[in-house]
């Protein structure tokens, strides 16, 4: 097992990571101090791994929350089903949230533990790759509205993550793809010799090899540890994160968050910032095509879905979080391993990229 | 003009008092530094002080809200609304929200300022004395659920607080009174000469002299700042702030928060905590008709709302945000000016405390 502790002082938090972390009784037991939990989970989950997790909290009062599966779940509607049961069965400010699941149990999770009386703790347990190397570290919780994805959240921070790489050998290969999307961000933002790692071994990761599993979340949660130990709130560096996001979840609302996962957008929207950063002169031709072909290789969309319109993908990416009163910033590459961030891109070149990927469609 | 600094690191802010500040160009203009600027008031507050704002933001991108009046708009319903607002005029994450009003209008915003693309801008013009001296200090946000009040919020700091005294001459005189309630409970926890000076003062502030109300507004606010600069989150000695709110809020939630004013179920709450007090021996009984009749000179409730039953006092109290795993913890106090946080306390006394209360209905 590795522990990789994210520095954030008096909010600093351990994740773990490592194979059957859900049968060890000693890590959950650690975390959870309080009497009262409620476990959060979806249909698809539960069935998998509730009852090894129930079976290592039997001397707490457990409450579980069965949701459905879905990005449609992460929406204030949901939020108020968990405040519900917390207030129905008396949980006070000291209980405890456990999210097992992947990044909707985790983000809709987290905002309640957020919000629940004003805070309350929460432990990670993400059940696919993309929850375990991206969304449970670093404390974004939010749920979505309908005009936006991550619209109404909170800055929280679990107590820690539990990163069990045993149960990736359950995963879908879709989700196992859609992981991959933000593995490769790493690479392409600020490792480029991880990023020549994965290069190499982008087959053995889609076989699901666990020694290379093991090592792609440990390099991806250092990458994002750093990250955000620097830059908590993202009032700076930690924008990096989101390089294909603004193109990603314009994608995504336009899908109504459905059709496609959420590392599948992210998946599309890394190669169209890699375009773009190629129409700005900051990649050659070459490098966007090895970027595509990485992609490829993952399982990953290299062309938007044929749902979507420009005139979607325009609307949707102007009330971008990272929007300042009404300016568009855009994280592109100036090389691969070097993030930049960059404002006043020009429509037309915009344009442009979005259109060479619809064209496919 | 007197400048309080709420001192909270780099959350620090500063909660100007005054006559005319809402008339003072230079204060807001300071505070809004960006372009969109989103004013949330209610329908009974817009026709006084509206345009007065309006007419010092014309520089702005200025969107307003006017919402209904009552504690029924501090919703996750409502909360959607805004944020509604918020997305359909594209407001990024560099946007101000400005709260004009009571606290039901502050803390609402407050708690949209907190979620709104996870953390957002917002300024409090607090114009009830209740949310002068309590409410819109401090940092704590929320929207109430069916089953509890405040039981979705968050810890998070307005960037400045503007009290301008001259509101409350257009004050209804219930909602005088109830911010009374929260002025005496500063000089009961904490503050015993300026428990003395209101007992001398209490006509004169019923009376709206100019004068009494910004020093009691003044000494609010400084014992707030100082209790919430050393206890920002209330793991500590911040809940003493909440000196008769267990039985206030039990109250409010039985009434489902009609009927009476947050500051009048307080009211009653403290006369109850003062009785709870005397029950266990820490004040004498003289005390607590001292605190009786500063109650009824501030023309507060000393009796409990004849549809308030027994059961449903005990019944909500077991939510309390203060109970912790199950235990219920009190606010009471030791001395005027002297509170203390206590557990355990037996359920026999606490029925006789509400009993005694309620059978005055």
């Amino acid at each position: 097992m590795k522990t990789i502790n994210v520095e954030l002082g008096d909010r600093s938090y351990p994740i773990y990571i490592g194979q059957k972390l859900l049968s060890d009784k000693s890590i959950i037991k650690k975390h959870v101090t309080s009497k009262q939990v409620l476990i959060i989970t979806n249909e698809v989950i539960a069935p998998y791994y509730l009852d090894l997790l129930l079976s290592n909290l039997s001397d707490k009062q457990v409450e579980t929350l069965i949701l459905p599966d879905g990005e449609k779940t992460k929406s204030l509607e949901h939020l108020n089903i968990i405040i519900s049961r917390l207030l129905k069965n008396k949980f006070s400010r000291t209980c405890t949230l456990i999210a097992l699941g992947g990044g909707v149990v985790g983000d809709l999770t987290g905002f309640a533990a957020a919000c629940y009386q004003r805070g309350v703790k929460f432990i990670q347990v993400p059940t696919t790759l993309l929850a375990q190397v991206d969304s449970s570290v670093g404390g974004k919780t939010a749920v979505n509205h309908p005009l936006g994805k991550n619209m109404i959240g909170a800055f929280y921070q679990p107590i820690s993550v539990i990163a069990d790489t045993s149960v990736i050998s359950t995963l879908p290969g879709r989700e196992l793809s859609a992981g991959l999307a933000e593995v490769i961000k790493y690479g392409l933002i600020r490792d480029k010799k991880f990023f020549e790692w994965l290069q190499k071994n982008i087959s053995k990761l889609i076989n699901r090899d666990e020694a290379a599993l093991a090592y792609a979340i440990e390099r991806s949660c250092i990458n994002k540890a750093e990250v955000v130990a620097e830059d908590e709130t993202e009032s700076g560096v930690r924008a990096i994160l989101n390089l294909g996001h603004t193109f990603g979840h314009a994608i995504e609302t336009a899908l109504e968050y459905k059709e496609w996962l959420h590392g599948e957008a992210i998946g599309c929207g890394l190669l169209m910032a890699a375009d773009l950063s190629y129409r700005l002169g900051y990649l050659n031709e070459a490098t966007v095509a090895t970027i595509e072909s990485i992609l490829m290789e993952a399982g990953l969309p290299v062309k938007n879905h044929p749902r979507v319109t420009m005139q979607k993908m325009l609307e949707n990416m102007k009330v971008d979080k990272k929007a300042k009163d009404g300016v568009l910033y855009f994280i592109l590459l100036e090389s691969i391993g070097k993030a930049v961030i960059t404002a006043d891109i020009k429509t037309e070149m915009l344009e442009e990229t979005i259109n060479k990927y619809l064209s496919r469609g």
